[in-house]
């Protein structure tokens, strides 16, 4: 099954056409055709980028005002003669959606129809920033591509099933029931395929396993999966809280945020400080980007040192925090930009550990790429994983739509 | 030595007489002469309340306007016929003052002169409620008992040598030059008194331990006590960070404050919020004390069930957080009126860490008073302790006077 998958923000969309089906699955042979991106829209040169096996890639800087103009585009090139890898777009049969919030309405994946959609918008106050522009996306493509079927898939719902004591702040409780003023978590198609693939890996039934799972990229989290249920997770109520972040300050001291309100007068104001110039770019007043903190860390200056030590610092205080949550741990994932690319924060995160039988090998920690880099000797398992959200979306997606399929059959059936 | 121990806050005053010196330490013979308090100042009734060792106790509400009057009434029934302890004031040969805040100007207790008042004040900006209240003490002892050593006690002093990686939060660096802004953690005193008091009771060094410290009183934190240094503390620039406590929130997604303003209105309210309608109280809708708490939760009343679940879980993950920031753990230590009172809650909070070889003995755990409640096969060693902030604040006052009288007579030898 071609799946079309699709991560609308607020001034980008990225696109990945899929094909999938659980016999590729089984095989091990899902690929993408193609995958594409175009950012910046709206300003006076968009990026559009796109690339596909055995094809030339493309690469423009040209204006595009709307989500659909980049849509149109994308699916434009799909079918190009030069560039395409489908023959028409009907060969799309699917469409899945990435969305960010789920609340607590969505507990995992779900065909779209208009009960969905009015669920969406109600989730949409808890994700005023992105929630919109994922359904922009699908009101796009369902005219674009219509009597497909069409999937969401939510960033939230692998942290449904998390205990109430793990999602409830302590505030007082009536916020929680006026305003749903809880733990949502994130990352969740992320943290969901890298500690299945763990178990995989490590060829043992993810059921079986206490896992805590770092994605480590531009946003990060970190997940206690406990016999394959997301038990707790470090981002909250908003991707704001948890780990130190590219520009996002992760915990704090609550009140910060009034005495910075005093300072910097309006909560937006105060919202873009802690969202946007803090984190490593913040401590470092050099960059957000960990390969550049790596490079003045190597020359030892001060500030990216300081960095990449709170940084790595406050994973592995959640590293022991999920394994106390858990009663254990017996595999720890690294993935992400950071986490598959940055064998010194892997170490840095983890020394310190071996008494929680988490031991690094030196020389399986240095390099890129999928594998185990503990020590034979470790009781914990450590793997650097590449996660691969959008595979999740169009798994999920076909995943959905065949399980319909097999339902409408069996009615029919019956009758 | 007989010292005075004071400690004053917004509206009211704590007093202690305690007879210590170095000798009577080391034979265990320290006592308090005589302690009390008057609470409620500047309302219709303030109350007011007095204990000697075998004299009859005294308790009164009458109004009482201000710290002086206060503190001139303790002062009276001290040499009282009746109820004091001592014939005349001049028996008081030091004043030792809980001081809040020590910001990073104060690494340690300090006899107070004037410079250590300029620093105070500079301090008091750090901690508007508490400092000047302090502060406020100092300047009404040093009127009715002039010419007595006194010294400034400070309950972050302990967190002093925390690393920087540990106290540094992840926002723009300029925030922490400009405004201090940094975890500074507060108990100290506590974490210091129980931690070091557990080195004894295991007949262990104290700098080759490992110890987690959870004060768990109306305000609760925890610390990461390694080598007789604290590494790390829950509570951080404020005392809101960190666990849940009575009527405080704790640990939060920082952009629950910013949300809650468009609720709230000022930052005034949401603090009150989050510092006074939080925490047990705010979880339970019931009470903000643990003991109304365990009642309801013998009924399985819900939402009492809960928020001891919440508070127990927090404890849980910081005890794995600071052994992971430590490197492991050798100890760990309940304290405070909840922690020395609710085998529930030691119980609840260290179920599930025997991976990390805390196990607690059923039997040792039931009831109350200073004693070991680990098992026998619990590799850390896990003691309740009765933490003496008051009587560690006569020992610093104590010891100060004396290492200044020492350096004294060295230096007129010297001459």
């Amino acid at each position: 099954m071609k799946v079309l998958v699709l991560n609308c923000g607020s001034s980008s969309v990225k696109f990945e056409l899929i094909e999938t089906s659980p016999e590729l699955m089984k095989k091990n042979e899902e690929h993408t055709l193609a995958k594409g991106m175009v950012d910046k829209l709206g300003e006076a040169y968009s990026r559009h980028v796109y690339n596909a096996d055995g094809k030339t890639p493309l690469m423009e800087n040209v204006p595009t005002e709307t989500h659909e103009q980049a849509i149109r585009w994308f699916l434009n090139v799909l079918v190009d003669p030069l560039y395409g890898v489908i023959s028409s777009i009907d060969e799309i049969q699917a469409v899945g959606h990435r969305m960010v919030h789920g609340g607590e309405e969505f507990s995992g994946s779900i065909i779209i129809n208009e009960d969905v959609m009015d669920g969406l918008r109600r989730c949409s106050k808890l994700a005023p920033l992105h929630n919109p522009h994922n359904i922009k996306g699908y009101e796009i493509t369902s005219k674009l591509l219509p009597g497909i079927p069409e999937v969401a898939v939510f960033d939230t719902a692998f942290h449904f099933h998390m205990p109430e004591y793990a999602y409830l702040y302590a505030l007082p409780y009536e916020l929680y029931i006026k305003h749903q003023l809880r733990r949502y978590g994130f990352h969740g198609t992320s943290h969901r395929y890298i500690s299945h693939r763990a178990s995989q890996l490590l060829d043992k039934p993810y059921k079986d396993l206490k896992i805590v799972t770092a994605h480590l990229g531009n946003g990060c989290s970190m997940a206690a999966v406990k016999n394959g249920k997301s038990v707790d997770t470090s981002m909250g109520f908003t991707p704001l809280e948890g780990l130190v972040m590219g520009t996002r300050c992760g915990d704090l001291d609550p009140a910060i945020v009034t005495f910075l309100l005093e300072e910097y007068r309006t909560p937006r104001e105060v919202n873009l400080l802690m969202n946007k110039e803090s984190g490593l770019s913040g401590i470092s007043g050099i960059s957000n980007d960990m390969r550049d903190l790596e490079r003045e860390y190597e020359k030892k200056n001060k500030r990216a040192v300081l960095a990449i030590d709170i940084f790595c610092y406050r994973i592995k205080k959640y590293i022991g925090a999920y394994a106390a949550a858990m009663g254990g741990i017996d595999v720890l994932v690294f993935a992400g930009g950071i986490g598959e690319n940055s064998p010194l924060v892997r170490e840095r995160s983890c020394t310190g550990l071996e008494f929680m039988g988490i031991k690094l090998s030196p020389e399986r920690n240095e390099g890129r790429g999928e594998k185990l880099v503990s020590a034979d000797d470790s009781k914990v398992a450590v793997f650097v994983i590449q996660t691969k959200e959008e595979l999740v979306i169009a798994r999920d997606t076909a995943d959905c739509i065949l399980k319909k399929e097999r339902a409408e059959k069996a009615a029919s059936v019956k009758k």
